[in-house]
């Protein structure tokens, strides 16, 4: 069973379904397609407010993209030093930008406050010419700990964010687990709360490769599809990605499928947690689990055949797991029982 | 009946069938999944030589990553004055290269030749610091205008080419359509012909949405997973890329497609020249057709239906007609017939 | 002697003059001298308006970092085939402007016409994703050619640039000729006419190093300052730019400078014109002279020691020929009589 | 007096003697000159091996390109967190490398430590595709704290680099500063030590405006005259770039202007460290000196006339003193003066 990431999974059984649906005839290429007019509809009732939606197929180029838009080449971005962008992305928000910096802030379990922002901004120089110029603010939600920012953390980001007179992007390649775990509706926790542009993943939980840049504040949209088109990110076919995003927020879906990646991941910490030696690195708030355990515990699973991702090397006791919307109680089972035997027989020597 | 391009079609039945088979169980991410692995093999068979080949998922891609490995930021890219690169991508090769130049050659027919090219290199000022230098040089195959380059034409244009030290990529949009075209094997007008990179599309042809992008020259291809990824042209589902392409060439069903859709072409052209007033652009040796047709007959054929672009702006009496791999055979009649009974109309004026 | 630019001259007495006397005591960097803040003043009294005025070293820095700031990525920049920008700048423009790309115009003379520009614009498919965006104009003044735009002529080009929410920029490496030959105020053929951001160069008419970029639309100045920085072209002992500058237009010395390289090039055109076999490729209109002698004459010249380029590559009987502020007319005489008795030479053979 | 900056002296006389000297009759452009020529072997002549030199006049400017000459767009380039490639220069190095990113190294006093080098290095991700590649290291000499590395330090930090295959560059905008601490040979610190590329400075040590890039590896030099170009770096008039070069080496008035100028701050330091409150922040090592006063002192100095930086922002006491090429003893002295007088005024109090 293969947990290193919600990205080894397939597709969505209706996603597949839509899309084997949508081919037929024949459509309009490039967004002149009745699924991606529709998209515009259907993500403004989502959001409970007017947006404008670029489908996009990676969530690279979603963050870049939008990131592009907000930050001249003399910008700087600010992030947290661990955050996708920085760290996993090869430079592509440096790219995409024409060679913004990103200025990273540290903070416990993936995420840093508003005072960490603020005080970062204090010393940013604004104005001075030998300094880049603070342009914009990303975050990442569920954070890349598996944690989750509230609804106040974000509201209170956004607006040390908008006093400074720049403008606050959400990378959300786990929005739909954050939606869940928080418990709120999508609105509430990005333009409601200050967000201005939205990276809202779907190709983790269920799609085959599909996201969608939700621009909250729709002045910042102008240059977008230029700029997509650009990088070689407009599909001609397009109706095979808006289908995908279509499928994905209808009846629930995007929801249903976190539901159930949340679910397995609380599932199977509360099997680890407390097995001798085991540690949890960050709270558990979304559906990735970072937890040490002892190496022959590691071990142990592996010989049985189970996938996970050692954190940080080759030496390293930390594990990441990950869930998704289609990981079944019964491997979840099986890890935890696998983990318990060895840990069983480690106690034993 | 939409004939306005190749990309208005959906997925080929044998390539959905893949995309499904596929959807089974868990891959490892971003390429380290069996699909991507066996296309090197497959690819290399294909090529009847030892290639490296990447998927992406859009030509713009394909095209804008593989000139970026061969073009430094203060390099030339010589290339027809219509061809796609210059005209359709909004910049996506200066994009990539960080700012190259498309030095444009004008020729006949979407065409231009190895005395074109080397009389443009020779007041190039290569080696002088006041000016852009020779990098690289991008035909395109099938071209935009419907033609194909012989292996003698392609041979000649890559000998220029290296003889002024620079390097061939083939713009392989419409290649499929080329090599039935011209009766030969793909090694033949490429590596063998001096191609050092192409662009080898699929979408156009019966894929949703995946190119290949192919290196004889091995030893260009080191930075191209580097710059694939900052770009954000890395999958994580790459499976579903690679499957598409394995689909692609297997049982040759690339050639079939692009048979169908060259025969129906040819069909349609029959039909057409003969008409009063038809007046062909270009000679039709792929899938698309550039033809003159009275104002009335454009007219009657779109209140009939038929979907074609008018060429040059609103007001031409110039079209474009492109046929594609499920082109139907009754649908070309149906075309024929309705452009018939319009011209007939005419001139019983 | 050497015509082969103004370039190969050196300072005028009046500027090393000024440079010497800036050399006292210490002053603030990067702007922040005294100099450099007059020059704020010095030049919107010279252009009748206020302006804000950025100084920097080189031509090329100063074109392409006032196009930067009036051109997107994306962006196309209307420019003629042979402008200085196209050809001569190693793709600077390209840099600086993150890959824009630049459409040219052919026109006799080094000119183009409102109606080239408005028939280039039509076709460019402004709002199209699948092409880059018109941004910018770019004229040269006085022309590669050596020819002047009339004041009406700018005019022209201006309204049909703001009549598509472009941009105009002009390239005044030589402007001082310009004025000069037209007999205006800088006024008159700048901001009166149209143009937006002004490259005012001094460093062929006299400087060491140094040019102005002029704002008269004064908000596209915004982002400047922190391209310039970016760029590497801010200068920490900036008094030595700026003093430079108040040296140039003190007491008219440009227009002194520009009016003896004008007259030394009526004059020798006058020498020149009526050699048998000679033949004036532009009107000179300024201090640059394009003009085709026969072979055996350019080699007597050349043997007698004058220093001429042959403008079109090592076989052209085609020569440029520069005069400059400081060209003396016993030098134009001396290169008069030198042709002359090579032409008396051919006549005789 | 201002000891703000060595940036705020004018030109040294010998310099300026040099530009008047240069400054007779025509000299062809763009580096085709005596003077540029020359440099060459007075630059192998004074580094004791063949090296390649190309002249710019900002500080800016030399360290971007040369950085952007080994350092891919997807590169990473290690500098301390401190370094003015990274705080300094508005994003240049980002902008000539084409989006590389800077990886910061803390360290005391900055400077960094092969160690701290090799842990970085460690966990850089080489090879993989979802990080940025390691390219470059670049060190400033002498710091940006005041302080210089030593030959020893520099040579373990070149082997680390290049046991990486990664390129070592020297930021050296007061290497001369740091020749004289050293009493070394400008070889023994760069390339015998393993540095590939110098940016050699001259400005703030008695130039006009002037650095030299010099290529110990010379086949990294390859590219870097057109990137000069495109980046508007190339002067038309360069001979009075080359000259302030060619007097600045001559006669080691480079070496005797840095020793002045180390020799006037290690007097000042020996003045001022005694007084009550004064707490130095770095060594002393070069010609900058970073002070904690008590703000009374701070304010009467200030008060007295004298120019120095506040070095954290407006509130703080800590100082930033920089003497030149040109402090003179009397002015040191009555900065000590003042500075002993507000102390005494303070302890009375």
């Amino acid at each position: 069973m293969n947990f290193c990431s919600d990205n080894v999974t397939g597709v969505a059984p209706e996603i597949m379904a839509a899309l084997i649906a949508a081919n037929q005839g024949t459509a309009m290429p490039y967004g002149n397609d009745e699924y991606t007019q529709r998209l515009q509809t259907l993500f403004s009732e989502l959001f409970e407010t007017d947006v404008i939606v670029f489908p996009v197929a990676t969530g690279s180029s979603a963050n870049s993209l939008a990131l592009s838009v907000i930050t001249p080449p003399y910008g700087a971005i600010y992030c947290h030093n661990e955050s996708h962008i920085n760290l996993d992305e090869c430079g592509a928000p440096e790219f995409y930008t024409g060679g913004a910096k990103l200025v990273t802030i540290p903070g416990e379990h993936g995420k840093f406050s508003a005072d960490d922002l603020a005080v970062k901004l204090k010393k940013a120089g604004a104005g001075i010419v030998h300094h880049i110029q603070p342009a914009a603010v990303s975050i990442t939600q569920a954070t890349e700990a598996g944690t989750v920012y509230t609804v106040d953390e974000i509201r209170q980001i956004a607006e040390v964010t908008h006093a400074h007179n720049l403008s606050l992007h959400l990378d959300g390649a786990r929005f739909a687990n954050a939606v869940v775990s928080l418990g709120c509706t999508p609105a509430d926790i990005t333009w409601r709360a200050g967000v201005d542009i939205l990276s809202f993943g779907a190709t983790k939980n269920g799609a085959m490769a599909a996201e969608a840049v939700v621009f909250f504040n729709k002045k910042l949209a102008e240059s977008f599809a230029f700029r997509r088109k650009r990088g070689g990110h407009l599909f001609s076919k397009m109706r095979f990605l808006s289908v995908q995003l279509e499928a994905y927020i209808k009846d629930d879906l995007w929801l249903k499928n976190a539901n159930n990646a949340n679910n397995m991941a609380a599932k199977l910490v509360e099997g680890l947690i407390n097995l001798p030696g085991a540690k949890l690195c960050h709270p558990v708030e979304a559906n990735e689990i970072f937890i040490q355990l002892p190496e022959a515990v590691i071990q142990g699973v592996f010989a049985e055949g189970f996938q996970l991702y050692r954190w940080e090397g080759e030496d390293s006791t930390t594990l990441r797991i990950v869930t998704a919307f289609n990981t079944k109680e019964e491997d979840v089972n099986a890890l935890i029982k696998a983990a318990e035997s060895y840990s069983v027989v480690l106690a034993n020597r």
